[in-house]
């Protein structure tokens, strides 16, 4: 039988989120009920608000969450009602040959899962679409048992929340790259991801470390995750010359978290000629196009991308959650803003603003409003 | 003192090289001088003959050679009169950061190695500049012990020359890369290097290895030397199409050897998405750009290029050398001229009209035109 939930649901690009109550179907067969405990607020979620990027409506929105099994479907192995659980935006079938690749994880059956098909939600008797198969702006969810990770119990839900996106793809991405004590590393773009980056290559042991923003206020958290160095463009003639001036060579990592292809073109010159690679991590505009000088990348340079950190969700997830959870992996710090649902359009009003580092919508009711990490 | 050379000179584009006695200058502190046995004629060469590339005259080109040391400067450890070398276009002083790295050479004394003051030819009194500060269309040459190396006298010199161009980018770059017996590979045009890619693929227990050129004539040579698949684009609506029928999900690797900027994308295109790896050998005219679709980055494909096989030359060329004569590398086959050095016009008229595999030069006098490998 469908239960009530509370929901945060999107009508279309310029109109703000209201607060509605829909239907949620139980789990089918491989499926699971989630209690949604904590949503982080993505720019990916602003940019669907926005109109940047296509979305059928009425839909809920969010991507980013971690709570509790509450129901589970049939034909569902190793999740348990009270098990506490992160969904993520892509599948591990643990069976397809990516999955079993220890090269990426772009689980096959990303498609399938995405598809507005596998939405649960209904409104009014009118089926109600989700982002991405997902839909965590609502206090339960319904899905695949292939895209959430078991995770420690010992973890505050907001922080696992974080781990799953902004967490997953800032510092998988690092990871996945090979930054060690060696490592040069630069990051273009301060933003949630930007920042984990930033941790992470810390916490390899990377000696300089630079973060580049046009935000003068990003530079004090920058450092505080482990930045050696941060450069405003706007303060520069060149910023591949102010990359070189700091690291000889160029940067041995170099990523990108804007999604500009201008600023691409600077995170390619600004690394090694001779070993250097550059990850492509924002996400620009569809169709855009990325130009490069071919003599810049013959002696041995290398360019390309890598999605939601190339992490496999099921299985390394809940590695990531545990770092956080025994403090070695600090999300607190990057948590400015902790909100009910229903100011979730005043926290997206606040991202647009360039006034918060991640907002994350809590739906035990306990919280009204902090600001500051707790 | 000085001693009398033989050499093809070089007097600007468009013009024939004519067969000159040069005098040159004994070793210098850290110099060698080498007595060439062999030197290949390579498309960079003809690059230069036809202008695209500048030049000072009047010059000696050539590359690619072995031979053996005749007289020794001081200062120089390791080498002797009589042994056999190879000398290399680029340098390892074994003491930079590049040469001490794991990941490449390009031995950070290469401007120095290349600069035209390296040159010890001269010619009615005047100076004569050499390509990259080699000049191997001579019977003899002087060059800086870093770019010399030690290679078995058990080897043939038309072969060992050919591995230190064709054979160490070719064999190199498909190492350097990483091609395993999962691997899927693509070589984009088979010259001698995508040929000796393919070579090097099979080596590495590759399964599928498709061979890319728009000569017909190619495929018997590519099959020989391993690769199971032939495509000619002349022939095909979609080449990255054609190859993903092949591959299923693309290329785990693709190799560009024309220098194309329309096949460099079509190399991009035909890669696996998740982590496919596009590496571009080819050289393209000076100033090119290759554009490439973002999305298309995204999800963990790389694009890059990579310099002479990224071969740490001393060290690694003598390795080569000997595969080669204990017949587990195949120059032999790809050789299909061998000329004396008043025929070396002719030579490069037969790479214009695309009749030769490799043509090499024997200095010995006993050959004067043989095709086929002997």
């Amino acid at each position: 039988m469908a239960i009530n939930v509370q929901a945060a649901v999107f009508h279309g690009p310029g109109r703000p989120l209201t607060i509605e109550t829909l239907q949620l179907d139980p789990p089918q067969s491989g499926e699971v009920m989630v209690r949604i405990v904590a949503t982080g607020l993505c720019h990916t979620d602003l940019h669907i608000m926005e109109g940047h990027q296509p979305q059928a409506v009425p839909a809920v929105l969010g991507h980013e969450s971690a709570g509790v099994i509450v129901a589970v479907g049939p034909d569902v192995t190793g999740l348990d009602i009270g098990d506490h659980v992160v969904p993520f935006m892509l599948p591990e079938c643990a069976v397809c040959p990516n999955c079993l690749s220890g090269r990426t994880n772009i689980c096959l059956k990303v498609k399938e899962r995405t598809s507005p098909a596998s939405s649960r939600l209904h409104w009014q008797g009118r089926p109600v679409h989700t982002f991405a198969g997902m839909g965590t702006f609502a206090d339960h969810m319904v899905i695949t048992a292939d895209r959430v990770a078991k995770v420690s119990k010992a973890a505050r839900f907001d922080g696992a929340c974080y781990a799953s996106c902004g967490g997953a793809t800032g510092i998988g991405t690092v990871r996945h790259m090979g930054v060690d004590a060696d490592s040069l590393v630069v990051v273009f773009g301060l933003g949630g991801i930007g920042l984990n980056m930033v941790q992470s290559a810390r916490q390899l042991g990377a000696k300089t470390i630079i973060g580049i923003d046009t935000n003068d206020a990003k530079e004090a958290v920058a450092r505080r995750m482990g930045a050696t160095h941060f450069i405003n463009p706007a303060r520069q003639d060149s910023v591949p010359a102010a990359i070189m001036a700091i690291t000889g060579m160029g940067a041995t990592h170099s990523f990108e978290c804007v999604g500009s292809p201008s600023v691409m073109r600077q995170a390619v010159d600004a690394t090694n000629p001779f070993y250097g690679r550059c990850t492509l991590v924002g996400v620009a505009a569809a169709g855009a196009e990325l130009s490069l000088p071919i003599q810049g990348l013959s002696m041995g340079k290398t360019v390309g991308g890598l999605l939601m950190g190339g992490l496999k969700p099921r299985s390394q997830l809940p590695g990531l959650v545990q770092e956080y959870a025994e403090g070695r992996l600090n999300f607190d710090a990057l948590i400015s803003h902790r909100l009910p649902l229903d100011l979730i359009n005043e926290g997206f009003a606040l991202m647009k603003r360039g006034e918060v580092l991640r907002a994350v919508i809590l739906f035990d009711g306990t919280i009204r409003n902090s600001a500051g990490p707790q």
